[in-house]
């Protein structure tokens, strides 16, 4: 008998310690929102990082704290709120030197005075294990408007905010799997998949025209899926126009399949859902016309598909999820 | 030559992440606080566990979660907040089954109806080391009134909220270190080290009459240590006021010196500061007055001191430090 993954030991354990709180979504909304200020929302995310799970152990610390901090704002980002500070927890290896330490700190500042945000507090311990970091951000919505994965409709159009399969292709990279690109395209997918960009200008654009948003870190399929079952409706997503990179385009001719680039993870773009007008307003501001909200028929149960030249494709798996 | 401890690295490579962030409080005060909100102050807290120092190993995990919530809720209800609602992380080492979460999630859910809480949100990962567990808790004062460790004068009082040295004396008894008690004393500081009781019951009295406040994970010198520097003030305590259990005394007659208790860490009783008058309610609370606050003269420096008739002490380590 296999134990339960990732998502039933939330479901099961975790969402009856949420109950009816308004703060907690019920567990489904990436992040926590905390109402009170008639001003503001306080939207909140916690995303921890493990070495070897989720990093190389010898990655540069630098680089694993930006990335730390690059997927707690992902979150906050995608739903509509500004980014404001962070308490931060690391367990640090037995041995780790004080410089090494500095590197971390240093990429914290990089990336904090990029981004607009401050520590507030934290915890510093220590394990005998690898590395584990961890990040509470907080971000602020104007009060009500934090957006939510619900809120999509049949007939809205569904929309990313850049290049999929990037982290999936550095990855690769790093893995030594992806062979026949070019030194210059290597280096663009390994630094997505250290260093996705995180798309704060989008803030106001998203606010005013998405319906439904959250950020894609499991996988563009995984994620619409998450999106579909959270509003009761089928998502219908358009292979051929989701956005690639040129250096994913000679991944494909290399031999890498366009599906695996929608269900590989760490993308850490914005999904989100809108209306025919809203869209267009989205796509102006960069975002990319992917797919369609459908409604649901008698006997089609809700979830994301993957179609291509008016085919839908047979994808057995549609994300990532890591072994607990 | 040896590596910065645990506050230096605070000093020196968090602290400038901080910077002038009003939130962060300047890193010295244990909690973070969110102002904005006409009413509420959020004061937000993070502490994490890790297996093997924090905790033993094989201890039982429901403990292990009840434990990590208190001493999340010590740092909070020290400050004059109540508690509300808290985002968890967890690192469970492979093979971690789906009955061991369950217990942690049971520990969660006793202590959250007790403490009137809710889960907000959080992350769950996997990792090869120990467990890692970590929460970021978030409590209300009403708006400007939170307590901090500034605000103590020379000539107030100084108080704790109840026994010293219990969680001392269970981790010594855990140890196998604690000879000559009687089964039920030896029960009552094991239990007192697992789950220190935290006086939510206290926060009222606490915001009308404390200067400042801040717990005692440290250890009664150590923190009261702390509380004098940031008041650049010094602080006498008298060791024969030290409130202790009757197991405490029995340990105390069998050996254990009295100058441990205080010095031993993990008490997450309330240490707080009052005037004249303020300290009188607080005592008719339930507070025990220990010492109090002497302006500095010219040469001596600001910290706390324990005092035993008339005599100091010369105590050369005030607490309890994890080793990184």
């Amino acid at each position: 008998m296999s134990e339960p993954d990732e998502f039933s030991i939330i479901d099961q354990l975790f969402k009856p310690l949420a109950g009816l709180s308004r703060e907690a979504r019920g567990l489904i909304d990436d992040v926590a929102v905390i109402a009170g200020d008639p001003i503001c929302d306080l939207v909140v995310n916690t995303d921890a990082l493990v070495g070897g799970v989720h990093f190389f152990e010898h990655d540069p610390l630098d680089l694993v704290a930006r990335k730390l901090m690059r997927v707690n704002l992902s979150d906050i980002v995608a739903k509509g709120a500004r980014p404001y500070g962070y308490q931060l927890v690391t367990a640090w290896p037995r041995g780790t030197t004080y410089a090494e330490k500095a590197d971390f700190a240093r990429g914290l500042k990089i990336d904090q005075d990029r981004y607009g945000l401050s520590l507030f507090g934290g915890d510093t311990v220590s394990t005998e294990g690898p590395l584990v970091v961890s990040m509470t951000m907080f971000g602020k919505a104007p009060a009500g408007k934090t957006l939510s994965r619900l809120g999509a409709k049949p007939g809205d159009r569904v929309l990313v905010s850049g290049y999929i399969g990037q982290g999936y292709l550095g990855l690769k990279a790093l893995q030594g799997q992806l062979l026949g690109l070019s030194h210059e395209d290597v280096n663009e997918v390994i630094s997505a998949y250290h260093l996705p960009e995180i798309r704060t200008d989008l803030i106001p654009v998203l606010r005013d025209h998405a319906r439904s948003a959250m950020d894609i870190s499991d996988g563009l399929l995984a994620d619409a899926d998450h999106l579909a079952r959270a509003n009761n409706l089928m998502i219908r997503l358009d292979l051929n126009r989701v956005p690639t990179s040129l250096s994913a385009r000679a991944a494909i001719a290399s031999g890498i399949s366009p599906v695996a680039l929608c269900t590989g993870g760490d993308d850490y773009q914005i999904l989100c859902t809108a209306s025919e007008m809203g869209a267009k307003a989205l796509v102006l501001a960069g975002f990319y016309d992917i797919g369609a909200c459908i409604g649901l028929s008698d006997d089609t149960p809700a979830g994301a598909e993957l179609w291509s030249d008016n085919r839908r494709l047979d994808v057995t798996k549609k994300g990532f999820t890591h072994p607990l």
